[in-house]
């Protein structure tokens, strides 16, 4: 809606001459800004369309989906680096549990399926000069829709350094 | 492209008064159909929402997604069952692959993704009178984008009916 609104501010903006900037065109809500990075949540990122999924063993367990929006979606299919300006990936992940139906069918764990969501809602948005110092990356985790704490955006950059060479993303899209 | 045509078509259609009726409103390509059901290759499934993610063990092995057309998204958000006419979910499956850079950080298996497409793209196509013997549900299984063989088609109610008591569908809409 927001997203709507503001395309919709843009284009009569255009019409009439008018020169018209707001960080929102990027689909941010206008919500609380996590800190370090100062991301918004995005709007209507659950509508996105899938990049890939993964599963995280240990401390993390969970089941978890990459999203991309358009211009995400996009770079990803083509494989081209760096992600364009604009660009915004959302990192899913619910609780790993074993599916009782399928447990009772093969008499042993088979089928673990995503349960409640868990460690947040992660963000990446892509803007090279605002974020130029983080590799055109800014970091975002949200809880329960609000931002979490300055320290777990303090460790976002670190790990990704790991994949510098795919523009700090760690997913590849699956097809 | 073919659900724009379609849709154009049937708007035409009522415009001018006419009846119209086709098969491939549903978004199906006029591929080739899969046995037993009938199923074509629904049309864009890719571009689809995401319902849920999910692991499979055993010979299986894999990591999988369900994506649904925006009908089936609708209910499956709703948790409205039985899910509509014209619902149709896509099971897709990748290998279920270890991520080199996380081994090496953390010395150990930590983080698995999807690697190759595995296990073919399944479907189920809902149609209540159509498919009234199985539940209202149509079953399809491609393998590279071809229908795989009839045995594969014949397993896919029988396991199916252990959810009976929720339409059929294994997996829950995954917030």
């Amino acid at each position: 809606m927001v997203r709507r609104i503001v395309f919709g501010l843009v284009a009569a903006a255009a019409m009439s001459g008018m020169v018209a900037y707001t960080t929102r065109v990027s689909g941010q809500t206008g919500g609380e800004a996590a800190p370090v990075f100062g991301v918004e949540l995005p709007a209507g990122y659950r509508e996105w369309r899938l990049i890939s999924v993964a599963h995280e063993e240990g401390k993390l367990k969970d089941l978890r989906a990459i999203l991309g929006n358009d211009a995400a979606i996009k770079a990803a299919r083509e494989g081209t680096l760096p992600y364009p300006d604009g660009a915004i990936l959302a990192r899913l992940a619910w609780n790993y549990e074993p599916l009782a139906e399928s447990e009772k069918a093969f008499g042993r764990h088979q089928s673990f399926v995503a349960g409640a969501p868990k460690n947040g809602v992660q963000f990446m948005v892509k803007d090279s000069k605002k974020y130029a110092s983080t590799g055109g990356w800014g970091f975002a985790q949200f809880d329960d829709g609000k931002p979490a704490g300055e320290a777990a955006h303090n460790a976002c950059f670190a790990c990704h350094t790991t994949v510098k060479d795919r523009d700090f993303v760690f997913n590849r899209y699956a097809p």
